[in-house]
């Protein structure tokens, strides 16, 4: 049905055959889409699919499956849903289970609220596009527990397909302007690419600033100045984006930092968006999860009433890692009353977000409590997911820092190492002849030769001459541990063979 | 916390009192946004949530609840989920109801499809950017049962959030060009106003062809030629947008007329986008749906193997009605190779569409069959709600031709009317004054004075003069009888009162 290339030659209606050209091709496109890149599902997922699908047809590989490392995919990694949750939506989906007495009081009361809040009764009927009432009134009541009481509007929140939906909404209110006028956004380096990949489509300058790998990957206020700086004057930076946790990089933000950071914004009249979809994702001894929204009112007044701020967060990590379910919301604190009347009009032309993901993040923020039936068991999964998570970190931490060549720092929180690895340079050399990143080549031959599947540095962004690698800490301890031991053996033969 | 307008007086850090522009405001924010418009979900929908919270508050009113006929939201009118459908669901999201002997075979084994085809065997994890492969091939065996044979390839399945999803997805791949070479794409007046909005946001030129309202709203070629001809030379027009069963018309276009249609896509070069959303609900007499993609490949290889075509359904609308899910999916017909890797790549930044309305479409494509437990109960249930529609269909066209001033068209399909109105000069006189669109006018009145909300026919486009409204047949019918009285008597009154 399709041609190899993109003109095809047929008989046209007048019985003369003819070379058409097709209507959509790489060069008629929209040129902002193929600036897009993703590397968390880009080529090396694309060769992992392919490997899996020779090793069902029966190929022989040194190893039986491929490993997915490469995505914060908890549950296809064999984390186990927690009960709660999935009790609560079972009786969401078919209400005639609420007749049933397999099923406990407190999960039959969530659903019985959620139902209500729901058009007929059913989670069938779209929502407001803002979402659910009910659960954006539970998101507020969330953030005010998590904020120590600091107030939240329901009417602040926006319940979004996932976080990274709520976050290019947000980056595409921001994008104005032509030329030396258009915006600018800064975003870490690296990075996590949906912000990349938003910018691209989206036309905007993407400003980096650089993550500080020998202070494990803080921020340093010096850094955001020289990098404000250097992009003022061909473009008009107008947001800074922050992801603490970090991904790729799981280094948890100080009080300070995050202060300083709010008092930089405040100064350099810059949107703030905060990704914090891995908040309940902190291991680290000494650590701990401020948000923004809480700093920015602790702060007083001259901040909390003038910095504008956007607060991510999502159903995908933390302890429930259901990330199928696509929910997520944002807090919005000092728009312009005007933008918000725009914003809501825009999130109304997709109707709504699912609504299965929106009664799955009420769940998140209103889990059961104490004296609740479902309580005991529902703290005994969610403890022991973020115990093992911790103990994974921790796991991660060292075998790979016992690798000669791979440095890497501690996992504060989320859930990936990026260590940096020393490459010998008849790699780097192979590679550029090749036309790849030095480090795609590792991971490449990694995948062919192990099954393992990590994302290329290069996919995040790095300084130049230095190479890493993103490896997600889900998989089950036992796996995990054959998996490092696995990378140890590969990174030696790799550096004994290019040396 | 908020100030009223966009600028903020406060004390800054160095203690001086300053006057602070926000960053983000209606001057500084992305001006395509600013142009969107979505009247599905526009004023009257929010006048009419403020009448719900007034009468809740218990503000007297002369009616006592709102009833939204705005909206193709079956659920929410009180249409029933169909039951195999939410049970499958509810074993995919609990699946210890496996064990459960209260639930059908049939049931149990579509949920364990599903299940094994989701990563970790959890509905919680990420699937495929393009969708599950499982729901994909039995997507393709549905699209290939529908349209007698014809070849459906799972490989040009893209599993969306929604119908909405996918369109937005399709017009960004084909936007490009500035100025005169700006893309220019075709959509009908009246359209579904999801068209406009997107074509605003990616800056695209909407080119609107009229639909023949004397003819039952049917598509006139030579009104494609006219509007095509008047559009080159300010914009490069490049594709085609029909909506069939129509949005807001109800009209069910003829096989000769998408002949027609294909035929002209291929003489002109245009990409055709194909929203077949309602393709379940057809009623009238000698009205059939056939898809575009049928009718291309019956036309022969010059017409299917060189016109490029997208089309789209979804699980909101037909019998289901499950809107909340946003599932949905795209067929590619003769994409490009090197457009469609672009197009997985697009899509992958967005991780995947909702799992669970993945899998709420792999029932509606693959439901029971003869034989299979839970066939009967299926069957009845889906007679019933289409039969049903049909009724409420004939209905509607019959009781607005009773009123004197309301001229509309056979409801052939789809879930609306969209009648004509003669409006007197004197609402058309205060309409102006008050900047409104005439039918605006009508439809907020009538929505004060009876808590019906319906939408005006200016947010879907109409030839200038005329007026119109959109109304749905989703209310049960005894609720419908007495909207439909109650339209009537607000349209003599109406009438009388400005004449």
């Amino acid at each position: 049905m399709e041609n190899g290339g993109s003109t095809q030659t047929t008989r046209m209606e007048n019985g003369v055959k003819s070379h058409r050209e097709r209507v959509l091709t790489t060069n008629t496109m929209n040129p902002n889409v193929k600036k897009v890149e993703y590397a968390v599902r880009g080529p090396i997922v694309q060769r992992a699919l392919q490997i899996e699908k020779e090793l069902k047809a029966g190929v022989s590989k040194p190893f039986s499956e491929v490993i997915k490392a490469n995505i914060g995919d908890a549950h296809a990694m064999g984390q186990r849903p927690i009960t709660f949750l999935r009790q609560v939506m079972a009786l969401c989906m078919y209400p005639e289970l609420l007749n049933d007495n397999k099923f406990p009081e407190d999960a039959k009361n969530r659903a019985r609220r959620i139902l209500q809040s729901c058009g007929g009764g059913s989670i069938g009927a779209y929502s407001a596009s803002q979402g659910l009432e009910c659960v954006r009134t539970d998101v507020a009541r969330y953030i005010e527990r998590r904020d120590g009481g600091i107030a939240s509007d329901p009417d602040n929140i926006y319940l979004s397909t996932g976080a990274s939906d709520a976050i290019v909404t947000m980056l595409k209110l921001l994008v104005s302007g032509e030329g030396s006028s258009r915006t600018g956004v800064m975003i870490s380096i690296p990075q996590y690419p949906l912000y990349s990949a938003a910018l691209a489509d989206l036309g905007a300058v993407q400003i980096g600033y650089f993550l500080n790998e020998e202070r494990c990957w803080s921020l340093d206020l010096s850094e955001l100045r020289r990098a404000l700086s250097a992009a003022r004057g061909h473009c008009q930076p107008r947001a800074l984006c922050i992801i603490n946790p970090g991904n790729p990089t799981g280094q948890v933000q100080s009080r300070q930092c995050i202060e300083d950071v709010i008092r930089f914004a405040a100064e350099e009249h810059l949107f703030l968006m905060a990704d914090e979809v891995y908040q309940d994702n902190v291991y680290a001894e000494g650590c701990e999860f401020h948000s923004f929204k809480k700093v920015l009112f602790e702060m007083g007044p001259e901040y909390s009433s003038t910095v504008e701020l956007a607060s991510f967060h999502s159903t995908s990590k933390c302890y429930m890692g259901e990330c199928g379910f696509r929910g997520g919301y944002m807090e919005v604190v000092n728009l312009d009353p005007e933008v918000k009347a725009q914003l809501t009009k825009l999130v109304s032309v997709r109707l709504c977000p699912p609504v299965p993901g929106q009664a799955l993040l009420d769940l998140v923020v209103n889990p059961p409590e104490p004296g609740e039936p479902s309580y005991a068991t529902f703290s005994k999964e969610r403890s022991a997911t973020l115990d093992e998570l911790a103990l994974k970190a921790r796991l991660t931490e060292q075998a790979l820092n016992a690798v000669p060549g791979i440095c890497c720092n501690p996992v504060q929180g989320a859930m990936y190492s990026f260590p940096r690895i020393t490459l010998p340079p008849g790699a780097i050399a192979e590679a550029q002849e090749k036309g790849l990143a030095p480090d795609m080549l590792y991971c490449m031959k990694l995948l062919d030769e192990t099954g393992i599947c990590l994302v290329p540095g290069s996919g995040f962004g790095q300084r130049d001459g230095t190479f890493h690698f993103r490896m997600t800490i889900l998989p089950p301890t036992e796996k995990l541990k054959v998996v490092l031991a696995k990378v140890k053996e590969f990174h030696q033969s790799f550096t004994e063979r290019y040396s």
